[in-house]
């Protein structure tokens, strides 16, 4: 048992209750109060004492919908982010070969920045390792330099593609993009060991308890995620609570398993749950690739469905029945149609907690049929940063309902805040900052359009934690009320004391989940 | 949360720990003490308040060996134990096919009862229900009368067998035995409904709480009542606890489906839990199945194992490297041998939680050898009670061996106890009296042999609560210690304090899971 005191407590946002101290006994709140109290049932029931010292505490962030294996991946990288010239980005490559072994994979090099004033080639990466295969992606994430090795194992050195770039003399130069760019990421994944890919998931979880999130949902969870997941919960080495939403498998392989078997939503061990099915609906704006039902405003297309709604029909149909929630990726507002006819026709589809992920071009009308038909949504701010061109793509009439915050607020959907991390950053506040600033500091476009459509303070804290809690039907998550799981944060200021443009500047100091501390800043 | 006060509480039994009062949150025990220590933090945090008025508490009893819907289904049957005529079990038939629907099954009619001085025949069913197929088993299970509809249904009226009993006219009479009568059983199981099947686990659920049990290990469970239990657990109708041993397929597809997902021991959701995968490995005494590793004294047979070395190894291995544990059904020495050598091949064999179900006939070697190897042992200290000709059957020399409780305390194997329920009395107090005096009462010849053998009180409670929690592998279940689930009963008088034969008279009063009440008698 644990009594934390003297604290800046923040029980609950919606509405906002704040306490002083409160108890904890078996990883749960079991009473909230003034310091006095708390502290005199305390010394009577032999509870350690923790002093706040007038520190702010939080519930924990749930982060409601990103890749935990790929932010694992990406944290596992060779970080060559602002790397000055190729003789340094050689000089990193040098000593990441000597403490790896293996393949080796880094990011985010950009030749822009080189005194070199060249781009990178394979017989720079040569010099450095030419026995393994090393593979270093632009920063763009479109482009990449492969040294010898893993151009002649991949079979790239024989392609003939404008995207195997090649020299003077016919020579591929170690710059492979696009097509074959994804080709060479895709070798690489294979070969990740068993032991890499867990300590990519370790690494992630450890991430995301630093960054002050204490559960994520983890979507497009594939077999190798989840045995590794359920290895590391039953060895007690999995300190983040994760929620996983499946891959169905391309012939619904394992939809058929888990129905077999019966497992249906909330399965799970001590800190993995099993929630569902994730399927992908439609693409991007940022590709023209988000399916809307007119065409873009800048290009003659208006995307496409990755998927039929036959077959996404069959999955929804076979994960209602089996008992499990349904989280359908859909940004263009056509998607958003299908997925929700697709929905409609389920049988008691309310209370199920079917899902609809992204939901970027969502129209009133529609936000009025998920209201109806009892949908939750996952939803990510920091998107209004990174898409800060939407408003051109779509035009100003759409763009009202890009990201419609407040709408959907106002007509009381439930939903959850997060990153799709590692595509935004992992980290709560820069996510809390583009829900409430909207990028207006940034003069993002959007902004301007719809001002009302940013969430305020305790709508966004609100959404990021009981909300999140909420589309994942998890109702002892998302407060510190009396009863609920004692998950939560210590920050280095009151988020409501502070002014909007500060807000991404919070830091998180100590994390704790169950009621242990799993994080301490240094 | 709950304070209870003003108790006899037993808090653990290896050593005893008393105390007067604890306080319940979260459905754990967060604090023992005196009455007035409890009360009063109670009064703090604001807690309910029961004063157990100088009863005594337990901790609940784990079941670590039962069917759990075999017994459901038992429950589900017209009970025709101790019936004195077929007119009157006629009159019961009558009844029951008024309130239910669909095929009739009863249990427990024995002619020698019967007024009539006659066996039951289909004519006589058929005269009560005609148009729907009925079978009354025979109180040994090894008999039934069915109704003509059943015969026909079943196509047993045209077997050619000396298992379906003929009259001068060779007309089938109803009566069916053996064989035909298993053939019987099979088709009937076959139609019981989602609906009956359901309300079957819960109606045993039910009994178990009534009768103390907390927790079971339910074994051999199938596709069927793992869905079940799955759909009653998300629903909430589940109370009991229950931990699944799994039929891992005949062509291992059960565990295979457990493998591709990576589920482990433990996974499971609020009440239900996966363990691992049971299997049968021979008979039974009573059948003279059971594999000996010499004759059996009254016949000219060793028995014989019902799977090979190689299909258990291979069972063994892949449940092994799934991180599931193993239980597996061996009455006789012979069969016991193999499956020691079967869980000594595997790498780390200790720690894994592996079990042997029954262990009947267990000689001292390997008491020893089962000890190193860190196996658990699941026992059914009722048997001795039913298997009362043992000594004859299997010789006084070995007749030592034959359930050796105290041998097996002394070498410190870590062991539970159980019922094999249906096929013993789930009642936790005829299994603790049948532990505790051996049938010396009875005058059972195997008392008389080996006296020694029985288990004291704390002994027998030990195991039925926190040894049966060990080999569950869950150290948060067994006893009322601090930070422990709080499944607790409340019973008419302390076993301590009665003489042993009055041990089987004891009624639980009360039964609280997780600290909540789920049974009260009337």
């Amino acid at each position: 048992m644990r009594a934390f005191i003297n604290g800046n407590v923040y029980v609950s946002f919606r509405p906002i209750i704040k306490v002083e101290a409160f108890l904890v006994a078996s990883g749960r709140v079991v009473k909230t109060g003034s310091s006095g109290e708390i502290l005199e049932i305390a010394e009577r029931l032999g509870a350690e004492v923790i002093d706040l010292g007038g520190k702010t505490v939080l519930p924990g962030f749930i982060d409601s919908h990103m890749h935990l294996d790929e932010l694992g991946e990406y944290l596992n990288m060779l970080d060559l982010r602002g790397v000055g010239s190729i003789e340094e980005l050689k000089e990193r490559l040098k000593e990441f070969a000597e403490e790896k072994d293996g393949w080796l994979r880094g990011h985010g090099w950009d030749q822009e920045l080189f005194a070199e004033g060249r781009w990178p080639t394979r017989h720079d990466l040569d010099e450095v390792v030419s026995d393994r295969p090393v593979l270093l992606s632009r920063v763009c994430l479109h482009a990449a330099v492969l040294n010898t090795k893993a151009l002649e194992i991949t079979g790239l050195i024989d392609w003939d593609s404008e995207d195997v770039i090649r020299d003077e003399n016919g020579e591929p130069t170690g710059i492979v993009k696009e097509d074959a760019f994804s080709f060479a990421v895709r070798k690489f994944d294979e070969v990740i060991t068993d032991e890499e890919y867990l300590n990519g998931l370790i690494k992630a979880s450890e991430h995301a308890l630093s960054r002050g999130v204490t559960t994520v949902d983890f979507v497009s969870v594939g077999r190798r995620a989840l045995k590794a997941l359920g290895r590391l919960d039953a060895e007690g080495k999995l300190r983040l609570r994760v929620r996983a939403y499946l891959n169905p498998g391309e012939n619904l392989e394992v939809l058929e398993s888990l129905r077999k078997l019966g497992i249906r939503r909330g399965f799970g061990g001590r800190m993995l749950k099993i929630c569902g099915t994730k399927v992908l609906a439609d693409g991007s704006f940022g590709a023209r690739t988000a399916w809307l039902s007119r065409p873009y405003r800048d290009a003659e297309t208006r995307g496409y469905p990755t998927v039929s709604k036959e077959w996404l029909g069959r999955v929804a149909r076979e994960t209602h029945v089996a008992g499990l929630q349904m989280a359908v990726h859909a940004i263009g507002d056509a998607t958003i149609d299908m997925v929700l006819d697709v929905y409609e026709s389920l049988e008691n589809v309310e209370g199920a907690g079917h899902r609809i992920e992204h939901a970027s071009l969502i129209r009133p009308d529609q936000i009025e049929r998920a209201k109806q038909l009892g949908i939750g949504l996952a939803l990510q701010p920091h998107f209004v940063m990174t898409d800060w061109w939407v408003v051109e793509r779509v035009g100003e009439e759409r763009a009202k309902w890009v990201y419609p915050f407040r709408s959907i607020v106002r007509v009381g959907i439930p939903f959850g805040l997060s990153t799709d991390s590692p595509v935004e950053p992992l980290d709560p506040w820069e996510t809390v900052y583009a829900a409430v600033t909207r990028g207006k500091y940034e003069g993002i476009p959007l902004a301007e359009l719809t001002p009302d459509e940013a969430l305020t303070l305790e709508e966004a804290l609100y959404a990021y934690t009981a909300g999140s809690a909420g589309i994942l039907m998890e109702n002892d998550l998302g407060t510190l009320g009396e009863g609920k799981i004692a998950d939560f944060i210590v920050v280095s200021v009151d988020p409501f004391e502070v002014d909007e443009k500060e807000l991404r500047k919070i830091k998180v100091l100590e994390t704790y989940v169950g009621g242990e501390r799993v994080f301490r800043a240094e």
